[in-house]
């Protein structure tokens, strides 16, 4: 069953990624449920004696870290994270993620633009020779969101408002989030650019430059991917 | 005096281009001083029978325009405008503006992308050889602003925080605002490219591409501009 390993990939993924973290470190701590399994090992470790202080990219990690007895910090009092550790739903060969299905893709992208290092952890079904199969999520202002959707519309992108329990999801900053498809696109800078140019989009879930390493559970093994290496 | 020229311009630029509004026109409504006389000169003339709907720039704005008469729709429900007109803080010969000085700039952004029309009101000071004089202001993520100073003040651009009656300045979207200082820049386009791309940056108060036409009051007189005789 594909959904056993799916689990245990992004488990052995995560434990492997928490070696990296060391005393003393600040570490920005992802949102999603492969960062879940790397947030309860880092738990573990802080009460085996670590010493470290997390910064939560979500209200919903934030609440996970204090559980299991992380020390957390903002940002603004971090200034500037060791290491960040975080999800993705896709990933392709030059080191560029899809993330945002969670919808902390905002908060997500200002910790890996304010980490001195990031890596990603990944169950094997997240890699893909080609981004686009998973949708691309993108965070709009409320005000303009309708008005956002139709110029997607106009560009092919075929956006959904994406929806949660019959009302529309609102992120931690209190914006929506616009799935769009882009399978078809072949030059993510431009299309990301162009996306960050419509006013009203905060922020798109293209993560086109800043991972170092990912890290990926592949059935019972560790798959080490170093962007230095590749480069 | 010559705070007497400037309202007395402001007032001569925003009554002329009332008079570019139609019956039955959707009209987006700036913010800052001189969009009030606008709005006021509107209200006097729905009042003598123009049938519009405004869609406001700000709450501010809607406030006003509510007691002065006006039927106000949001954009969503408006889905374009006919016609936006709006102030700005500063402008250039090639209908480049700053604008943001009142903190409204994301709503008028997203208001001047919406228009089919889009006309600028001023006074005669903000007529500049080269735009800069003025700070520009950019809207910011809270969560992410204390890092976005950090690498503005890194790039050269002296950011300030915005601060009013002694607290940090609140948008209409709960966000904070930059002042930074671009007089030495002289690529604006790139400079709003990498602007855009900083996480936590959701809009800047350049606006390069959006406008149609620049009413300006200059003494007794009005002079306009029309981008496309220009070009």
């Amino acid at each position: 069953m594909k959904s056993t390993y799916v689990e245990n990939e992004k488990e052995l993924a995560a434990v492997h990624a928490t070696a990296m973290v060391k005393n003393g470190m600040i570490v920005g701590l992802g949102s999603g449920s492969t960062s879940a399994y790397m947030i309860k090992e880092l738990g573990e470790n802080v009460k085996k004696g670590l010493a470290i202080t997390g910064v939560p990219s979500s209200k919903k990690t934030a609440q996970l870290a204090q559980e299991v007895g992380i020390p957390i910090i903002t940002l603004e009092e971090a200034g500037f994270l060791d290491i960040n550790i975080d999800g993705a739903d896709e990933f392709d060969t030059e080191f560029r993620l899809i993330k945002g299905g969670g919808g902390a893709l905002l908060r997500e992208k200002i910790l890996a633009d304010n980490s001195r290092f990031n890596v990603i952890i990944a169950d094997s079904s997240k890699q893909v020779s080609k981004l686009g199969a998973y949708k691309l999520p993108l965070e709009a202002i409320p005000f303009a969101t309708a008005n956002i959707i139709k110029k997607l519309t106009g560009m092919h992108l075929k956006p959904m408002l994406r929806q949660t329990n019959g009302e529309t999801y609102k992120t931690d900053e209190n914006n929506f989030i616009v799935d769009i498809d882009i399978s078809d696109i072949r030059d993510l800078e431009k299309l990301n650019r162009n996306l960050l140019h419509i006013p009203g989009v905060v922020e798109t879930g293209l993560f086109l430059e800043s991972t170092d390493i990912i890290i990926m559970g592949k059935r019972d093994k560790i798959v080490v991917f170093n962007a230095k290496e590749s480069s």
